[in-house]
């Protein structure tokens, strides 16, 4: 091995550390009698959901860091949407796991649900720190889950956890390499200049077609434009500064205006080489949001399935908390909102070729170059 | 074979009508121009749909057939069961599709977009007859839907589905049947008295539960007794035949007392063979409740990643409308919140043998006798 | 709690032993340098392989458990179907989380590969102590398997698994209980003697369809009557306790004459009350072995993306060995096989009124002998 | 709408025309009777089947046009990549369709399987013309295939197949395409001397890997080390053009040498801005192969449940014939096996600034020659 210092003899179960994995399943309620059957399964699941956040804290952890460095190359970036598309395949095996848990029936369930009294959900320092990592602040968790942060866990996990909503999250870290983006503004090139006359084409464009329309009544004719109207005025305040920091004030946008700007042109002109890269990145963000509001709604049904209204074993109607939380704790809403402002490409500037040929492939404008 | 009239010859092409089948897709894209690329896979999985629309109907009408005989033989509930798993089979692949359309661009769709308007998934009379036949009532539809199907119907599409909604629903069959279910009263056996004690023990140790917590707060456990005592009421209520009928004339139950009763002994019992084919009937109809959701959900979100908050194609915002249906237009809630009222196998009251004999099979009765 | 012993104050964390669960990853690729990114993933999903493995035991283990009770009463049936349903759908699992590991590329695998060398899939206890519970023998494994059973496993695991091979496995559980089934002898009624009938008419039929069939030429039309031939051979075979018992000599078959003949009746009469669990239990071991064959096929796939056809760390060609285990190391290959003996309904006799109503509710039986 | 000449009032219905494609399902056991249940379920499946071929036809057909130009620009490529992507995903579909029709038992498929005769997947024209695009020729077919190929298919449809097959298909394209990768010599860079030199690293080590494995016994370093000559032979041939073209001969390889190299260089140094898209589409090749792989098998899982070893309506024996050409069937395979010649990063040679330069994008080429 040339020099590497190999470890010879490596086993499948030392290498795993099966001793330790496989001796950590213990039911609680087996401790006075028979345990009940299916305990086990709850176990097992819950540790099995463990160690999936345990690798995706270890995935978001890399990409903060390579976000981190102040010039990010692009392979570098290639690595980045690799590890967000792990995390994704990870949570699609979250919901699915509880496919698994769901062939526990309620009956079953309450054979051991009083032993678990008050262990939840909720004090799985884990995946708080998932949340906190993709940069969910206190102030977004929904009321209950601001509670049970400051009463549920211990120190130690507080401390943690502050301190990981400390350091700059994943959001941040998008916003500030979204705010770097060059090409914006280059030479007599201004994006918003040009885009905002592809929006003009096409709201007059979409008031025709509501005119036009032969099966709509007046009535339906002037609800529909009137919601056009407020279309425009939602491009309006997208393409003023004040206006979108105004909202950012109340809460309802979390991205700068700049990385907003940067966000749409990277969607608009997505099939250039160099744009693909983040454009995918873009849609994987949205997607990780996605599926944690997928695996919490299912998760909120199947707590319904299990005990229907009745209080879960942490003090909460776990089903609200987990439909609620499946709605509020969104990270990035700017992002999943922004194709709103997609316009088609019939409506869509051309870049000038200054612009188009950066965004291009080294070896492609050296061959134009050599023409 | 032996005097079956036989086609001989059948070909695949023919029998399938492939003729008819691949010459139905006419991107409207392509009248005056090289068509959108993408038209294609849009009028595709719309097709799909609509493929998978009728055969739900084909099984929900074999399904209701089944139900309408008068005394229903338990080989019919094979059937029964079994036709509605595929109906569970085939939403999961109507979600599943999604993937595909999913890899459509919204820039790809706005290239065509135009064209459709005001065509609109509203439109579909075979969706509309599909959640009429599970019971879907007009008055139980979001005010957009109510006002669409005034609307977007044309006059036989409306005749259509004002027959399908007069003809008795799935959810209407299913009640009838249920009320018919003749355990709950037998000789000396009375179901409710023996369930209302088993519940009475179970309230007081939930409470125990609470006041022994020591990781809630005061105030927690004064929230938690509350919330206690708001179970408490449920099951007042649940039991009080009176109080249900009020709740019912409020919208807020759909099933009568009796028919919920007989749910709820099907579920606490449902070990016993002959409750285990109708509480897996009563499982499969909460099952397509979900999935409905579950679609409407997912096809939400695919409508906002499409045109974020623009208006759809049909003039609704097809994203507040899909997620508004999404928890409105469910038709089996009460069997979704009965496990609210299931209490633990140590708390629930043994079967008087009289009762369990006869839930067991002719041929073990028999062996019992033997004896 | 009212007298139950009941521990106050359950923590999550304690609760799940996540100190021990969470401190078992340890990359061998950091012990002297900056750990490889993925090793981490390689880690924690074979852990989560593991722990599912775990529970597959479990469930797997109660069921022996359930089935080795002489009298085996319906309820415990119930339980029986609801487990061995949970090991599929945790077989599942195992498939989808090939997902995950799939994310990672070879050339990140070879980051790492050198330092597992010779650990390997094969040094999995559990996996082999699931083969042997299903009822896999050291002979029915493929020669590598036997091979690396000598010699990759360490004393104390061989021990073991000699111990879980001389127990009853589920196939020969299963088998007794087939054996045991009453309904094939009742009275002048004889199953084989009418199935054997039904048998004759339906041959008749196809050999009559293959002679009409217009589109085959003379050749074909050959062909597929000697095929038909071979088909009535073989249920000559089935037929025949002795030509079956030749079978069984050469390993071509594993069930015993009696317990096969009792799989087709349940198959062939499935819809009936008292054989529908036992039908669904049939599929249900098929599936598993169905399970296993698709994830060994998938694991296969995956190995040859990552390392093609070098040698694995456990110094076998992985791909080879597994496709190969995949088509052998099936244990139900019987009930796999069975489908080639059913004939249609309309061949298929009726069973006498003494059967049938045995095979109905003690309930249904009652109501006949008031009428 | 400035100009466009737009359709007012398109109809949902009449858009998707629901006429034709919901009058398109006559079961043939309703011709002189009662129709069998499930026959709908057969048809409705069979035919969305072939309205997702339809889509996989449109969208291979339009890849294999924009593989056709001479010069292929990125922004193409990324058509390419997302057009091969949404091919992968109806594939999953067709896999997870399956589920419903698993939902059709073996008695209830034989209620009606008789009128099928001769019918059969066979004769399902699209598909045969999907194998040809993807690249497998008529000699490439299993001896059945080539059979039914001659004989089941009606004039018209083999004239189709025949066109189809002489145009450049998917595989032929892909090779031109390779052939054409401008990187692997450059100045005095020459990738395949610099490869041996990594490869020959490799090799050493792997070699005193299993010298030094002290849980190997004496044999199996034996049987290790001459698997190990093995893949030097391996690397040898890959290496020699000639050698390679023997293979070619023989059809154990497609590719050509040149195609081969340039497949392998890119795989190497996937990370490059410039081969991340090549490498994708490489990867989807694989994925579109291996899907029609999983199909095949599943479906031949599916085949055998319900008929068993039983002739199939075509007169085939489905099972084996579906079982061989999952196996056979593969278009790609060269690229399937490529991973056999990857080479660890620490062993890999490392780019000259000139080739890494031309693998970035035109703004970072630019950067860096500002600085």
């Amino acid at each position: 091995m040339s020099g590497k210092a190999m470890p010879t003899g490596t086993h499948y179960g030392e290498y795993l550390q099966l001793d330790k994995l496989l001796s950590a399943q213990v039911p609680r309620s087996g401790m006075n009698q028979e345990p009940a059957h299916d305990e086990m399964l709850f176990i097992v699941i819950h540790q099995a959901y463990e160690l999936w956040f345990k690798l995706i804290l270890h995935e978001l952890g890399s990409v903060q860091k390579l976000f981190g460095t102040t010039s990010l190359d692009e392979r570098r970036m290639g690595f980045i949407v690799s590890r967000l598309e792990r995390v994704t395949e990870i949570q699609r095996v979250l919901v699915d796991q509880l496919n698994i848990l769901e062939t526990m029936t309620p009956l079953d369930f309450l054979d051991f649900r009083d032993y678990l009294v008050p262990a939840s959900g909720f004090q799985s320092i884990q995946f708080r720190l998932i949340e906190a990592a993709l940069g969910l602040r206190q102030e977004d968790r929904t009321a209950y889950g601001q509670h049970a942060y400051r009463t549920r866990l211990n120190d130690d996990e507080r401390t943690t956890l502050e301190k990981s909503e400390e350091s700059p999250s994943l959001v941040e870290l998008v916003e500030g390499w979204l705010e770097r983006i060059p090409f914006l503004n280059f030479g007599d090139y201004n994006f918003w200049k040009e885009y905002l006359a592809g929006v003009n084409t096409m709201l007059a464009d979409d008031a025709e077609i509501i005119r036009n329309n032969e099966m709509l009544t007046a009535d339906e004719k002037r609800d529909q434009l009137a919601q056009l109207a407020d279309t425009k005025e939602g491009f309006r305040i997208l393409l003023d500064e004040e206006a979108h920091n105004e909202l950012r004030k109340q809460g309802e946008r979390r991205l700068s205006h700049r990385a907003m700007s940067a966000a749409l042109f990277i969607d608009l002109y997505r099939d250039y080489p160099a744009l693909q890269l983040p454009h995918k990145l873009l849609g994987l963000l949205v997607d990780i949001d996605e599926l944690f509001t997928a695996w919490r709604q299912r998760h909120a049904i199947m707590v319904h399935r299990m005990i229907g209204r009745k209080i879960g074993t942490g003090g909460s109607s776990g089903h609200q908390y987990l439909k609620s939380a499946a709605d509020k704790h969104r990270v990035f809403s700017d992002l999943f909102d922004l194709p709103t402002y997609l316009i088609p490409r019939s409506s869509l500037p051309k870049l000038p070729p200054s612009v188009e040929s950066r965004l291009g492939f080294a070896y492609e404008a050296e061959r134009e170059t050599d023409r």
